[in-house]
Protein backbone atom coordinates (compact mmCIF):
# COMPACT_ATOMS: atom_id res chain seq x y z
CA UNK A 1 0.00 0.00 0.00
CA UNK A 2 1.50 3.61 -1.18
CA UNK A 3 -1.20 6.35 -0.11
CA UNK A 4 -0.61 10.08 0.80
CA UNK A 5 -1.39 10.09 4.79
CA UNK A 6 -2.36 13.36 6.78
CA UNK A 7 -1.51 12.97 10.54
CA UNK A 8 -2.58 15.72 12.53
CA UNK A 9 -1.29 15.95 16.48
CA UNK A 10 -1.65 19.06 18.74
CA UNK A 11 0.67 21.42 17.94
CA UNK A 12 0.42 24.63 19.79
CA UNK A 13 -2.05 22.89 22.70
CA UNK A 14 0.35 20.84 24.45
CA UNK A 15 3.21 18.59 23.08
CA UNK A 16 3.33 16.60 26.14
CA UNK A 17 2.19 13.44 23.30
CA UNK A 18 4.55 14.76 20.62
CA UNK A 19 6.87 11.16 21.43
CA UNK A 20 3.76 9.46 20.46
CA UNK A 21 2.91 10.90 17.80
CA UNK A 22 6.29 10.32 16.36
CA UNK A 23 5.80 6.67 16.95
CA UNK A 24 2.32 6.74 14.75
CA UNK A 25 4.00 8.74 12.26
CA UNK A 26 6.95 6.29 11.97
CA UNK A 27 4.20 2.90 11.99
CA UNK A 28 2.41 5.28 9.13
CA UNK A 29 5.32 5.12 7.15
CA UNK A 30 4.58 1.59 6.21
CA UNK A 31 1.49 2.67 4.33
CA UNK A 32 2.43 5.09 2.59
CA UNK A 33 3.95 9.07 2.62
CA UNK A 34 3.06 10.73 5.74
CA UNK A 35 2.60 14.71 3.98
CA UNK A 36 2.36 16.11 7.92
CA UNK A 37 5.74 14.88 9.79
CA UNK A 38 6.39 17.72 11.15
CA UNK A 39 4.25 17.36 13.66
CA UNK A 40 6.38 14.68 15.15
CA UNK A 41 9.37 16.66 15.50
CA UNK A 42 10.45 16.13 19.26
CA UNK A 43 11.51 20.16 20.35
CA UNK A 44 12.51 21.07 23.00
CA UNK A 45 10.69 24.90 22.82
CA UNK A 46 7.83 25.37 25.27
CA UNK A 47 5.55 26.89 23.05
CA UNK A 48 5.42 23.72 21.03
CA UNK A 49 6.57 25.34 17.76
CA UNK A 50 7.90 22.29 16.48
CA UNK A 51 10.78 22.81 13.35
CA UNK A 52 12.34 25.83 11.84
CA UNK A 53 10.14 25.77 8.86
CA UNK A 54 6.88 26.14 10.94
CA UNK A 55 8.29 29.19 12.16
CA UNK A 56 9.11 30.94 9.43
CA UNK A 57 5.31 30.54 7.79
CA UNK A 58 2.73 32.75 8.95
CA UNK A 59 -0.28 31.49 10.37
CA UNK A 60 -1.96 31.98 7.22
CA UNK A 61 0.69 30.18 5.03
CA UNK A 62 0.31 27.24 7.43
CA UNK A 63 -3.02 27.02 7.24
CA UNK A 64 -2.83 27.39 3.02
CA UNK A 65 -0.74 24.84 3.34
CA UNK A 66 -2.34 22.17 5.24
CA UNK A 67 -5.29 22.59 3.62
CA UNK A 68 -3.48 22.17 0.11
CA UNK A 69 -2.62 18.59 2.13
CA UNK A 70 -5.62 18.25 3.38
CA UNK A 71 -6.76 18.26 -0.35
CA UNK A 72 -3.84 15.84 -1.88
CA UNK A 73 -4.31 12.81 1.35
CA UNK A 74 -5.75 9.76 0.46
CA UNK A 75 -6.63 9.59 4.26
CA UNK A 76 -6.12 11.60 7.63
CA UNK A 77 -4.87 9.79 10.86
CA UNK A 78 -5.56 12.23 14.11
CA UNK A 79 -4.33 11.10 17.75
CA UNK A 80 -7.17 13.33 19.55
CA UNK A 81 -6.24 12.71 23.51
CA UNK A 82 -4.72 15.57 23.53
CA UNK A 83 -7.40 18.61 22.89
CA UNK A 84 -6.48 20.87 19.85
CA UNK A 85 -8.41 23.22 18.02
CA UNK A 86 -6.18 23.01 14.88
CA UNK A 87 -6.93 18.87 15.00
CA UNK A 88 -10.40 19.62 15.74
CA UNK A 89 -9.86 22.26 12.87
CA UNK A 90 -8.26 19.89 10.33
CA UNK A 91 -11.14 16.48 11.15
CA UNK A 92 -13.88 19.32 10.56
CA UNK A 93 -12.48 19.90 6.96
CA UNK A 94 -11.57 16.70 5.39
CA UNK A 95 -15.32 15.24 6.76
CA UNK A 96 -16.55 17.69 4.20
CA UNK A 97 -14.03 16.65 2.03
CA UNK A 98 -15.20 12.89 2.25
CA UNK A 99 -11.52 11.59 2.99
CA UNK A 100 -11.45 7.83 5.04
CA UNK A 101 -10.71 9.40 8.68
CA UNK A 102 -8.93 7.60 11.28
CA UNK A 103 -9.03 9.65 15.52
CA UNK A 104 -7.03 7.59 17.44
CA UNK A 105 -7.78 8.23 21.22
CA UNK A 106 -5.85 7.07 24.68
CA UNK A 107 -8.63 6.28 27.54
CA UNK A 108 -6.30 5.64 29.87
CA UNK A 109 -4.89 9.59 29.77
CA UNK A 110 -8.56 10.19 32.12
CA UNK A 111 -10.05 12.53 29.42
CA UNK A 112 -13.58 12.63 27.74
CA UNK A 113 -12.97 12.69 23.81
CA UNK A 114 -15.28 15.60 22.26
CA UNK A 115 -18.81 14.54 21.32
CA UNK A 116 -18.05 15.74 18.11
CA UNK A 117 -15.58 13.58 17.59
CA UNK A 118 -17.09 10.69 18.78
CA UNK A 119 -20.15 11.43 16.81
CA UNK A 120 -18.66 11.26 13.67
CA UNK A 121 -17.96 7.55 13.36
CA UNK A 122 -19.79 5.38 11.26
CA UNK A 123 -18.11 1.81 10.82
CA UNK A 124 -17.33 2.95 7.82
CA UNK A 125 -15.22 5.51 6.10
CA UNK A 126 -14.70 7.42 9.81
CA UNK A 127 -13.15 5.18 12.86
CA UNK A 128 -13.16 7.18 15.60
CA UNK A 129 -10.99 4.40 17.84
CA UNK A 130 -9.71 3.59 21.26
CA UNK A 131 -6.41 2.66 21.58
CA UNK A 132 -3.47 1.58 23.48
CA UNK A 133 -0.04 1.59 22.01
CA UNK A 134 0.24 -1.84 21.59
CA UNK A 135 -2.69 -2.08 19.92
CA UNK A 136 -1.93 0.35 17.02
CA UNK A 137 -0.33 -1.90 14.52
CA UNK A 138 -3.34 -3.38 14.20
CA UNK A 139 -5.26 -0.56 14.22
CA UNK A 140 -3.75 0.56 11.36
CA UNK A 141 -3.66 -2.43 9.36
CA UNK A 142 -7.45 -2.40 9.81
CA UNK A 143 -7.89 0.57 8.74
CA UNK A 144 -5.69 0.86 5.53
CA UNK A 145 -7.20 -2.02 4.26
CA UNK A 146 -10.64 -0.68 4.69
CA UNK A 147 -8.74 2.28 2.63
CA UNK A 148 -7.30 0.51 -0.20
CA UNK A 149 -10.55 -1.57 -0.46
CA UNK A 150 -12.81 2.04 -0.69
CA UNK A 151 -10.17 3.27 -3.72
CA UNK A 152 -10.52 -0.40 -5.22
CA UNK A 153 -14.55 0.07 -5.51
CA UNK A 154 -14.68 3.71 -6.52
CA UNK A 155 -12.41 2.93 -9.57
CA UNK A 156 -14.78 0.32 -10.55
CA UNK B 1 -30.31 43.09 14.89
CA UNK B 2 -31.99 39.78 15.19
CA UNK B 3 -29.51 36.95 14.27
CA UNK B 4 -29.47 33.43 14.61
CA UNK B 5 -26.06 32.98 16.49
CA UNK B 6 -24.16 30.07 16.64
CA UNK B 7 -21.70 30.27 19.91
CA UNK B 8 -19.38 27.59 21.16
CA UNK B 9 -16.76 27.22 23.74
CA UNK B 10 -15.19 23.92 25.12
CA UNK B 11 -17.89 21.63 26.83
CA UNK B 12 -15.53 18.09 27.00
CA UNK B 13 -11.95 19.29 27.13
CA UNK B 14 -12.61 21.43 30.39
CA UNK B 15 -14.80 24.00 31.45
CA UNK B 16 -12.52 26.70 33.40
CA UNK B 17 -13.66 29.37 31.31
CA UNK B 18 -17.85 28.30 31.57
CA UNK B 19 -18.19 31.58 33.34
CA UNK B 20 -17.23 33.47 30.49
CA UNK B 21 -18.74 31.95 27.95
CA UNK B 22 -22.00 32.29 30.49
CA UNK B 23 -21.13 35.98 29.75
CA UNK B 24 -20.62 36.13 26.50
CA UNK B 25 -23.59 34.15 25.45
CA UNK B 26 -25.71 36.93 27.83
CA UNK B 27 -24.30 40.05 25.58
CA UNK B 28 -24.84 38.06 22.52
CA UNK B 29 -28.59 37.78 23.36
CA UNK B 30 -28.50 41.74 22.61
CA UNK B 31 -28.31 40.57 18.66
CA UNK B 32 -30.58 37.71 18.48
CA UNK B 33 -30.52 34.40 19.42
CA UNK B 34 -28.10 31.97 20.77
CA UNK B 35 -28.94 28.83 19.30
CA UNK B 36 -26.27 26.81 21.60
CA UNK B 37 -27.07 28.84 25.19
CA UNK B 38 -26.38 25.08 26.32
CA UNK B 39 -22.36 25.61 25.97
CA UNK B 40 -22.64 28.29 28.84
CA UNK B 41 -24.52 26.30 31.30
CA UNK B 42 -22.50 26.26 34.12
CA UNK B 43 -22.16 22.89 35.92
CA UNK B 44 -20.40 21.08 38.79
CA UNK B 45 -20.17 17.47 37.18
CA UNK B 46 -16.50 16.79 36.64
CA UNK B 47 -16.69 15.83 33.19
CA UNK B 48 -18.32 18.81 31.75
CA UNK B 49 -20.94 17.37 30.62
CA UNK B 50 -23.26 21.00 31.23
CA UNK B 51 -27.00 20.14 30.77
CA UNK B 52 -29.48 17.28 31.50
CA UNK B 53 -30.82 17.13 27.52
CA UNK B 54 -26.88 16.95 26.65
CA UNK B 55 -26.63 13.77 28.96
CA UNK B 56 -29.58 12.30 27.01
CA UNK B 57 -28.64 12.55 23.68
CA UNK B 58 -25.72 10.27 21.70
CA UNK B 59 -22.59 11.73 20.57
CA UNK B 60 -23.98 11.02 17.14
CA UNK B 61 -27.19 12.84 17.89
CA UNK B 62 -25.50 15.52 19.64
CA UNK B 63 -23.27 16.02 16.44
CA UNK B 64 -26.58 15.88 14.16
CA UNK B 65 -27.81 18.54 16.18
CA UNK B 66 -24.99 20.86 16.01
CA UNK B 67 -24.51 20.09 12.34
CA UNK B 68 -28.45 21.61 11.78
CA UNK B 69 -27.84 24.27 13.88
CA UNK B 70 -24.41 25.48 12.45
CA UNK B 71 -26.53 25.51 8.75
CA UNK B 72 -28.98 27.87 10.51
CA UNK B 73 -26.94 29.92 12.10
CA UNK B 74 -26.28 33.26 10.34
CA UNK B 75 -23.11 33.74 12.36
CA UNK B 76 -20.76 31.82 14.33
CA UNK B 77 -18.89 33.25 17.90
CA UNK B 78 -16.28 31.08 19.40
CA UNK B 79 -14.14 31.61 22.63
CA UNK B 80 -11.16 29.55 21.43
CA UNK B 81 -8.85 30.57 24.56
CA UNK B 82 -9.22 26.80 26.01
CA UNK B 83 -8.27 24.37 23.24
CA UNK B 84 -11.10 22.23 22.00
CA UNK B 85 -11.46 19.64 19.29
CA UNK B 86 -15.26 20.23 19.25
CA UNK B 87 -14.62 23.98 19.24
CA UNK B 88 -11.71 23.39 16.14
CA UNK B 89 -14.05 20.86 14.34
CA UNK B 90 -17.33 23.78 14.27
CA UNK B 91 -14.85 26.26 13.06
CA UNK B 92 -13.58 24.52 10.38
CA UNK B 93 -17.17 23.03 9.52
CA UNK B 94 -18.42 27.03 9.62
CA UNK B 95 -15.52 28.05 7.23
CA UNK B 96 -16.90 25.73 4.69
CA UNK B 97 -20.40 26.78 5.06
CA UNK B 98 -19.05 30.49 4.90
CA UNK B 99 -20.58 31.78 7.77
CA UNK B 100 -19.19 34.82 9.61
CA UNK B 101 -16.95 33.70 12.39
CA UNK B 102 -15.66 35.53 15.31
CA UNK B 103 -12.54 33.69 17.16
CA UNK B 104 -12.76 35.44 20.77
CA UNK B 105 -9.13 34.73 22.16
CA UNK B 106 -7.66 35.80 25.45
CA UNK B 107 -3.56 36.58 25.38
CA UNK B 108 -3.77 37.23 28.78
CA UNK B 109 -4.39 33.19 29.78
CA UNK B 110 -0.46 32.42 28.37
CA UNK B 111 -1.80 30.38 25.73
CA UNK B 112 -0.45 30.28 22.12
CA UNK B 113 -3.86 30.23 19.48
CA UNK B 114 -3.63 27.56 16.69
CA UNK B 115 -1.89 28.19 13.56
CA UNK B 116 -5.16 26.87 12.00
CA UNK B 117 -7.85 29.12 13.95
CA UNK B 118 -5.47 32.17 13.63
CA UNK B 119 -4.94 31.61 9.78
CA UNK B 120 -8.11 32.04 9.11
CA UNK B 121 -8.38 35.41 9.92
CA UNK B 122 -9.58 37.44 6.67
CA UNK B 123 -10.52 40.84 8.35
CA UNK B 124 -13.90 40.58 6.28
CA UNK B 125 -16.20 37.65 7.68
CA UNK B 126 -13.83 35.77 9.57
CA UNK B 127 -12.24 37.42 12.48
CA UNK B 128 -9.58 36.20 15.07
CA UNK B 129 -9.59 38.57 17.97
CA UNK B 130 -7.35 38.98 20.68
CA UNK B 131 -9.83 40.14 23.81
CA UNK B 132 -9.99 41.25 27.24
CA UNK B 133 -13.14 41.16 28.23
CA UNK B 134 -13.61 44.93 29.00
CA UNK B 135 -13.24 45.27 25.08
CA UNK B 136 -16.12 42.78 24.36
CA UNK B 137 -19.30 44.72 24.12
CA UNK B 138 -17.20 46.71 21.17
CA UNK B 139 -15.89 43.83 19.72
CA UNK B 140 -19.49 42.18 18.95
CA UNK B 141 -20.59 45.61 17.70
CA UNK B 142 -18.42 45.95 15.13
CA UNK B 143 -18.81 41.75 14.44
CA UNK B 144 -22.82 42.31 13.97
CA UNK B 145 -22.63 45.39 12.75
CA UNK B 146 -20.08 43.35 9.81
CA UNK B 147 -23.22 40.93 9.10
CA UNK B 148 -25.49 42.84 9.05
CA UNK B 149 -23.65 44.96 6.15
CA UNK B 150 -23.51 41.41 4.23
CA UNK B 151 -26.56 40.12 4.46
CA UNK B 152 -27.82 43.87 2.89
CA UNK B 153 -25.35 43.23 0.02
CA UNK B 154 -26.33 39.72 -0.48
CA UNK B 155 -30.07 40.89 -0.51
CA UNK B 156 -29.04 43.13 -3.38
CA1 LIG C 1 -15.21 19.69 23.34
Amino acid sequence: MKFEIYFCGSIRAGRQDAEIYRRIISKLKKYGTVLTEFVGTNDDSKEGESHTKERELSDSEIHERDIRLLEQCEALVAEVTQPSLGVGYEVGRAVVLKKPILCLFRPSCGKILSALIRGIHNEEDIIIKDYKESDLDDTLQEFFEKVQKMQEKNKK
